[in-house]
C-alpha cells in the first residue's frame, strides 16, 4: 500500500484564514441581520485602476486575435515585465539588479512556500514571531520543523525570534545558526519594519554565517519613511546571502489577478552551485508562467499612468490606516504599525487572549479581525486589523469599536 | 554554510524544451533567412474563441468596478467553475464527481509538478516509457528516483513501462508494484490511447495492490472513438485509487492564459487519511487561488457558445492531425497516434537516432518536431510532431517533408 507524506498530519488544524472564514460564516448564518465588516485576510477592496483595466482589455483583445495571440509563456516571465521591474523597483533605487534575476510568478505566496524546495531536507530554519503562516506550514510539509508542542505552539526544530513591543518588534539575532531566516519587512503582521541600518545587520550576520534570508518585501509600497529599506539589495553584500519576494497584490490590488516576482541574484552561490540556476529549473519544471494577460496588467503598474494611480490607491489605504490606528488610540487601545504598511497590530484589552478578543469583536461590534496568535506564539494578546477596507466601513467599524 | 537540495543536481541537462527552444534559437541566428515552422512543443495556435474573449472582458470590467471587484479566490476555486466541471465532465458522463472534489488551478503542469508532495519520501513511482517529462522530473526534485544512469538514461528507482509499436502502445503491467503510476491518457507523446476495458485492469491492479494512480486527463477533448474513455472514473472503482489532472491548454486554447483542475475523489483514502483533505491543505497553504478573469474564461468553456466553438476548434488541429498522419504515411514513414490525440509519434527514418532527426528536419526542412527521446529511453528512434499549429503552417511543413 502506498504511504502518504506524514508531516501533513502533523500540521495542527486548519491554515489560519480558512479557520477565520469558516467562523465568520458560521456567525453570518446565525445572525443574517448583522452587516459584517471585514478587517480581518489583507484583501484588498479597491478596484483596479483604469491603467490596469486597459491594459488587461487590450491584451484580452490581442489573445482574440490570431495574429497576436500568446500561447505558452517564458517560463520566467516575459522580458517587458521582467525589465520593468529590473529598471523601476531595482535599478532607479540603486539596486544592481538585473532581468535575468528576475522571476515572475502567479504570486508571493506561491513563491514564499515553494522557496524551501531549493534547500536541504535537514534545513534549519529561523522565523520572527509572529510571522507570516506560511513559511512555517511550507517547512512543515517538507519535514524540516520536527515536533510540534500544542502547549507552547512552537516546533522543535524552528527557531523563534521574538517581535514584540517589549524589544520595540526589533528581534534579536539568533543565538544558534540557522540554515534559512525568513524576513518580512515591512512586516506583516505587525505592521513594524526596520530601518536600512538595522537591516545591514542582518545581511552582515547572513552573510558571516552562511545563511540565507528570504526577504518578504510584499509590503514595501507602504512605506512612508525615509530610512526605510524598499529592497534588501539596497544593503551591502545582500546579493551574496538574499532572495527577495515581491507581490503585486497589495501595491496594486492583484489579490485576485495574481502575480509575483522573486529576485535570485546570480551572486548567491552555494559552493559552486548558482540558485538562481536551480530556481530557474525549479520554474521550467514545475510551473507554465503566468498569464499573459495578468503580465501586460503588471507591466501597466510601471506605466506612468499606473504609477499615478496606484499611488493614489495606497494613500486611501494608509488614510484607512490613520483612521484605525487613532481612532483606537482614542478609545484607549496600544497599538503599533500603520506608519510603514498597511496593518494595525493592537494589544487586545483586560487580558483577553487574541482568540477571545476576536469572538468579542466579532459578537459586539461585528467587526472581523486577525488574532495575534495565529501568526505565532508571540502573537498571543495581539490582534492585526487591516487597513484594506473600504474608507465608509473603516470608519464605521472604529465607530462601532469606539462605542463598546 | 546552509546546504541545498542535492537532488536538484541529479537532474541531466535541462528541460526538454528549453533545450529545443535554445537549438532553434541558435538555428534561427545562423539562418535568419530561414522560415521555422514549430510542431515541436505543445503550444496551440488558434486565438481563444468569441465567447471566451467576451467573458474575458466582462470580468475584466468587473475589476474596474469597486460592487463588482473581486479580491482573493476562494483556495479550491470558484463554485460557479467546479460545479460547471462537476456537471459537465463528470456528472453528463456518468461518473459520479461533486464540486468538492475539484481543485481549480493555474495548470496541469504545476498540479502534475506538485501532487508528489501528498506521499512519502520514499514513494516508488511507475512511469510509461515514453512520458511527460515532469512526472519524473518532480520526482526527481523530492529524491524519490535513485540514481541517474547517463548509459541507459534511466533512474535506478523508477518503473518504466515500455509503450513501444512491439507491444502496440499498451504497456504491460509492472511486476514489482509501484507506490505511484503514472499515466497520460490519450497519451503524451506517442499519442495513442487505451480503450476503457484496457484501462479497467490497471484500475483493478491499482485497487488490488494498493497503488495509487495519476490519470493525466489533458488531451481528452481529442478523443474521437467511442470505445475510448474520457476520465478514468468511468472504470468501475476508480475512486479509490485514482487522482485525475485535466488542463484548458489543448481543449480551449488556454496554454497562455492558465488554467487546469485536479479531481481528489473524497473515497480515496490512505487508511483513515482523505487524500482530498490533504490536496486542499496543499493548495490553501501553497497557493492563493486562479485568477478570477481566468476563472470566468473557464466557466464560458462550458457555455452553449463555447461548447460549439471549441468543438470546432479541436476540429481544426484534428485535421492539422490527419494532415500529418497521412502525409508522413504518403513519404513512407511508420506513423502512430493522431486519431484520439493531436500528437503524431513517428519512427525515424534510415535508424537515425532521435535528435539526429530533429537536427535533420531543422535543418532541411526547418520544421521543429520533438525528440522521443527526450520522453525516455524507449522514446529512442521516434519523434513527435503535434498538430497544433495552424492549417496552412502545417500543410507547408508536410510538403517540406515530402520533398526530402
Amino acid at each position: 500500500m502506498y504511504k502518504i507524506n506524514e508531516n501533513f498530519q502533523k500540521l495542527p488544524g486548519s491554515y489560519l484564514f480558512s479557520t477565520i472564514g469558516k467562523k465568520v460564516a458560521a456567525y453570518q448564518q446565525a445572525n443574517p441581520d448583522k452587516e459584517i465588516i471585514r478587517l480581518g485576510i489583507g484583501d484588498v477592496t479597491q478596484p483596479l485602476a483604469p491603467a490596469i483595466i486597459e491594459a488587461l482589455h487590450k491584451a484580452v483583445d490581442e489573445m482574440g486575435n490570431a495574429a497576436t495571440f500568446r500561447g505558452y509563456a517564458p517560463d520566467l516571465g516575459y522580458e517587458f515585465l521582467r525589465s520593468a521591474i529590473a529598471n523601476t523597483d531595482y535599478k532607479a533605487r540603486g539596486c544592481d539588479i538585473s532581468a535575468d534575476e528576475i522571476f515572475v510568478s502567479d504570486g508571493a505566496k506561491s513563491d514564499s512556500a515553494n522557496i524551501q524546495e531549493l534547500f536541504a531536507a535537514d534545513s534549519r530554519i529561523a522565523v520572527t514571531d509572529p510571522v507570516y503562516p506560511v513559511y512555517v506550514d511550507s517547512n512543515v510539509m517538507a519535514g524540516r520543523t520536527g515536533e510540534y508542542d500544542p502547549k507552547t505552539e512552537m516546533w522543535s526544530n524552528v527557531i523563534y525570534m521574538p517581535s514584540t513591543a517589549e524589544n520595540g518588534f526589533v528581534p534579536e539575532l539568533p543565538k544558534e545558526v540557522p540554515d534559512m531566516i525568513y524576513l518580512c519587512l515591512p512586516n506583516n503582521p505587525t505592521g513594524t519594519t526596520l530601518t536600512k541600518d538595522e537591516l545591514q545587520v542582518w545581511v552582515d550576520y547572513a552573510n558571516k554565517n552562511g545563511s540565507v534570508i528570504i526577504f518578504d518585501a510584499a509590503y514595501e509600497a507602504y512605506i512612508s519613511e525615509a530610512d526605510v529599506p524598499h529592497s534588501i539589495y539596497e544593503c551591502e553584500g545582500a546579493k551574496t546571502c538574499a532572495i527577495e519576494l515581491r507581490s503585486f497584490s497589495k501595491n496594486a490590488g492583484f489579490t485576485g489577478v495574481r502575480l509575483g516576482f522573486t529576485v535570485v541574484p546570480k551572486e548567491l552561490k552555494c559552493g559552486d552551485v548558482s540558485l538562481n540556476a536551480m530556481w530557474a529549473r525549479r520554474h521550467g519544471t514545475k510551473f507554465n508562467g503566468a498569464p499573459y494577460i495578468v503580465q501586460r496588467a503588471g507591466e501597466a503598474v510601471y506605466s506612468e499612468a499606473g504609477k499615478a494611480q496606484l499611488k493614489d490607491q495606497v494613500a486611501y489605504y494608509m488614510n484607512n490606516a490613520k483612521v484605525i490606528k487613532d481612532g483606537l488610540a482614542e478609545a484607549g487601545y496600544t497599538v503599533y504599525g500603520g506608519v510603514n504598511a498597511p496593518y494595525i497590530w493592537l494589544k487586545t484589552p483586560e487580558n483577553m487572549n487574541s482568540w477571545e478578543f476576536f469572538d468579542f469583536l466579532l459578537e459586539n461590534a461585528n467587526v472581523v479581525g486577525t488574532p495575534g496568535s495565529g501568526f505565532g506564539p508571540s502573537g498571543e494578546g495581539y490582534f492585526r486589523l487591516t487597513a484594506f477596507g473600504n474608507y465608509e466601513n473603516t470608519v464605521k467599524a472604529l465607530e462601532r469599536i469606539k462605542a463598546l
